[in-house]
């Protein structure tokens, strides 16, 4: 008999055991029932996408964990051969990556496929994604992400839609005492501008520096600003406001009436009320401005839920009007929210 | 706005339009639930394999077709640098590989978790596995498997049970006129050493070649045998022979009196006795000795189970009691079953 094989699956993937796997079908198909019944519709892409698609700034961090395949054959000995001596170019040697969100394969889909599709189009997606997340974060590398997206719809019913219908999802499974949070991408460009950070690279970085608010606190934000050179100090005050207001009862007041946010809060007032009222005592509905999520095709609202005994959050979404351009050439609204497990 | 990016899936792979998703979701529905009659179990495993699991002579030709995960960051520099000059080998660029079936992971998941499972093991597993396929084949490049095995029963009672159970999936599907064809490796190898084909090289070319007889006839197999310097001139009354007893009401007793065969056939009998007197006028049940599968992993019986008005065999297994012991150090018996769609 030859040497043993490894066991153990993969470094950061993981093997489901029957119970296991009983206890997700069951919470798949509960989410899946709650979002038929909103009236969405399943779809599938492939795992495998093109690497311009799944590269090209849209993904933010994300598009730093993709995971490459290889050439195969003659095209990985041409690749080889070209570079002669000097190394390859990593991309030289791939020819597509394993996608890391469903989202971005989801402009593709409906670049392709529009003509055939319902407008405004309301879908839903299941399946693994892929990242490749340094072990020691506690993360996995393959998971599943369960989305639904509304495409064709410019208007805050689509967000609305989307948070009622993952808190409905969510209740299905069981949970309660929900935290909605919201925020809007808007607001965090024009308080970037007003902190002089200008340049959408930088603005980008300011967006990973802050959404690290919760873990590492104010201190952390401004040392990691620092090392990016980005004068977090000088912005200590507006990030302090940036916490303090989100801590209030209506932390809209507080930068209403400024002139340089005024222009961005309208949808995020018209959000939060109407899903404050649609959710009652089931949701906390909360306006928080140092909510970000780490992808850089948001353009609009973004939104988290979390249930009280769950730790982090279970869901997160928002609006991304400028990605489906991208590949189809003209833009189209959508907006999407994604439970990961 | 940037330059369109591609709106087709990548080369080989297929999106799923909101019909097609629900017609699928449905027949994957009604599979499990009678795969879960018959007291099997869900698991599942992750895409990403070690490379040395799915190398190493289990998955015959498959293990052409792997799609490899390049390294990443510091580890493919390292690689890279490592080849100086010369052309780097293909596998020491990558560090995993996408699985080709459910079979060879399932084998590691058994050999970690055999503790905590039952005996004999009863798995359904469902997802997707990757073939780099020549797309001009008409192949998807991703397909979805839907596979029931039975680990650790060595008797026949196990591939009884499969095809039974495989049989009730597909009519529950609404299929209906099943022929199922029965084979067994070790009478297969039996018939390589009784052509004089020794070596294991020889003989998995020989039954490469054989396995394409429905497609490119005798002398298309005898012309691949010569090219493979096989001498398939001088094998052409032995493979007339098989093609034969194949289509003859009583394929067993053509070769049960000769002495190379008779301790290959018992097997094939029982099997073949047990799933006609269970399904009765529902199947057809034919020994067919050109019935080869392309896995290197069979060591006992091999089976395909079709249905009138469907091309080709909705299903495909057998028996591989020597796959779980490369993993786990001792041999475990070990059957299963694949629907592909």
């Amino acid at each position: 008999m030859p040497d043993k094989l490894p066991t153990a699956p993969v470094r950061g993937t993981r093997d489901l055991l029957p119970a296991e796997c009983a206890l997700r079908d069951e919470a798949l198909a509960a989410i899946l029932r709650t979002y038929r019944s909103w009236g969405f519709a399943r779809i599938e892409t492939p795992a495998l996408e093109h690497l311009e698609l799944l590269t090209g700034g849209q993904g933010g961090e994300n598009e730093k964990l993709i995971f490459k395949l290889m050439k195969r054959g003659e095209k990985l000995h041409e690749a080889l051969a070209a570079s002669a001596g000097a190394a390859p170019a990593e991309d030289a040697l791939a020819d597509c990556g394993l996608r890391f969100d469903l989202t971005v394969p989801l402009a593709r889909y409906y670049a392709e496929h529009q003509s055939e599709l319902p407008l405004p189009f309301k879908a839903i997606q299941v399946g693994p994604v892929w990242r490749a997340e340094r072990p020691q974060k506690g993360r996995y590398r393959q998971f599943t992400q369960c989305d639904i997206d509304v495409i064709g719809e410019a208007g805050p019913q689509a967000e609305i839609e989307l948070l009622l219908a993952t808190t409905d999802a969510l209740a299905a499974l069981g949970l309660a005492g929900f935290t909605v949070r919201i925020n809007d991408r808007r607001f965090l460009l024009a308080f970037a501008a007003h902190c002089d950070v200008t340049t959408p690279a930088d603005q980008e970085r300011l967006f990973i520096a802050l959404d690290k608010l919760d873990k590492v606190g104010l201190d952390g934000v401004i040392a990691e600003l620092e090392e990016q050179q980005l004068r977090g100090r000088l912005m200590r005050p507006h990030l302090e406001l940036l916490q303090k207001a989100s801590a209030e009862d209506d932390p809209l007041a507080r930068f209403e009436p400024m002139a340089w946010a005024a222009g961005s809060l309208g949808a995020l007032r018209g959000i939060a009320a109407s899903v404050r009222a649609a959710l009652g005592a089931a949701a906390r509905v909360a306006v928080d401005f140092t909510l970000v999520r780490g992808m850089g095709y948001y353009t609009g609202p973004i939104f988290e839920i979390s249930a009280e005994g769950s730790p982090g959050s279970l869901a997160g979404g928002g609006r991304y009007d400028k990605m489906i351009g991208r590949v189809l050439g003209r833009d189209v609204p959508a907006c999407g929210f994604s439970i990961g497990f």
